[in-house]
């Protein structure tokens, strides 16, 4: 697979180029840290966006598919979605309200996504759910049964049509704004995980795993 | 205006229907808590997803627009979009992978989304982002000149057919699962600041403000 996506008329950033990335490492880095995704997809005449759980696995996304699911029950080709992850990095307060921005970093990925249907697929992609955000925890868990599988509506998009696009970096005011008497700066962000709640019901024998008392993203 | 807005075919939470929400109050919170909203809009063969800043004012939303409003002009009636607010609370570890979650607050709101040509309504709503973000700085900053306003693309939409669904509280297991020697609980999590940075060019006699120093969300 090369290096990077090609850029189509549908994922070039046009506004701020700058902020364009389409290379596979950058794109991946920023699917594999997001927790939840954003799937657009459209009936006639509406669009729907619906935050789900995700993970990347190769060049394919998959997601959990509830809501989509529905429409997608005898579109064997696929239905028509928009995949989106976006991390919020800083608030870049300039010293112009016009030049105040966010430091970010987003994906979009297009294509058609199609209902996953083999068991064993299934169960590779509830693994790639499980370990994406709790590294450990598949082996820990009890592991999904047959009902359950069946029970789980999961899609498919593979990544070919991809684009990134990312602030980061300082303030940039315009320059006859520098002399303004008005702090200037990044509030950084980031996702923090507090310790972890034990269950009522969970035995306290039984040790909290690293991957919920230390968790990172 | 009503307490509730009345869910229809296309905002009634059909999977999982006690996680759904329609009362204005509860609405509104996770509409003011949200930083970035996820904006939904469609040509005729393909979605897509754009994140993007926004502020509640009374009972509509305001929005950046620049990917979208190239689809606006012209398009004197609006065009349909959905709007999705999702605020990650904690990851759900249950004792079966089939039962792991997320505890969220997310609001979708459907409708036409207009583009905002008058200049007062347009000040208005980037006093509300930025207000909304960092209260006080807008005083604080250079307010937009009429250049930087016509530069500024700004969607509106109103409230009228609007959900959210939450999900909160315990795991919640299968009955026979609880017996089984699996570590449970929940990982909170929540947007954190971290100091802010100071901009290299911003005199240090200037103080760092509240708002920066001690962001909260």
């Amino acid at each position: 697979m090369p290096e990077s996506f090609t850029p189509t008329e549908r994922t070039r950033v046009v506004r701020e180029p700058h902020r364009g990335a389409y290379d596979r490492e950058t794109i991946y880095k920023i699917l594999d840290e997001g927790i939840v995704c954003h799937v657009g997809f459209s009936t006639a005449d509406q669009p729907f966006v619906i935050p789900t759980l995700y993970a990347r696995v190769g060049d394919a996304i998959y997601f959990h598919g509830s809501a989509a699911s529905r429409m997608l029950r005898g579109a064997s080709t696929g239905i028509p979605v928009c995949i989106t992850v976006t991390l919020t990095d800083g608030l870049v307060l300039a010293r112009s309200v016009f030049n105040h921005s966010m430091n970010y970093r987003s994906v979009v990925a297009l294509g058609k996504a199609t209902l996953v249907e083999a068991p064993g697929e299934k169960v590779e992609a509830l693994r790639a759910f499980t370990e994406k955000i709790l590294p450990g925890r598949w082996e820990d868990a009890r592991q999904p049964n047959e009902k359950e599988l069946k029970a789980t509506s999961i899609l498919k998009l593979e990544l070919t049509e991809v684009s990134a696009k990312i602030r980061s970096g300082p303030v940039q005011d315009d320059e006859e704004d520098y002399a303004l008497p008005v702090w200037a700066g990044i509030v950084p962000l980031r996702l923090q995980a507090d310790p972890p709640i034990r269950d009522e019901r969970c035995d306290p024998a039984i040790p909290t795993p690293a991957y919920a008392s230390n968790y990172k993203r």
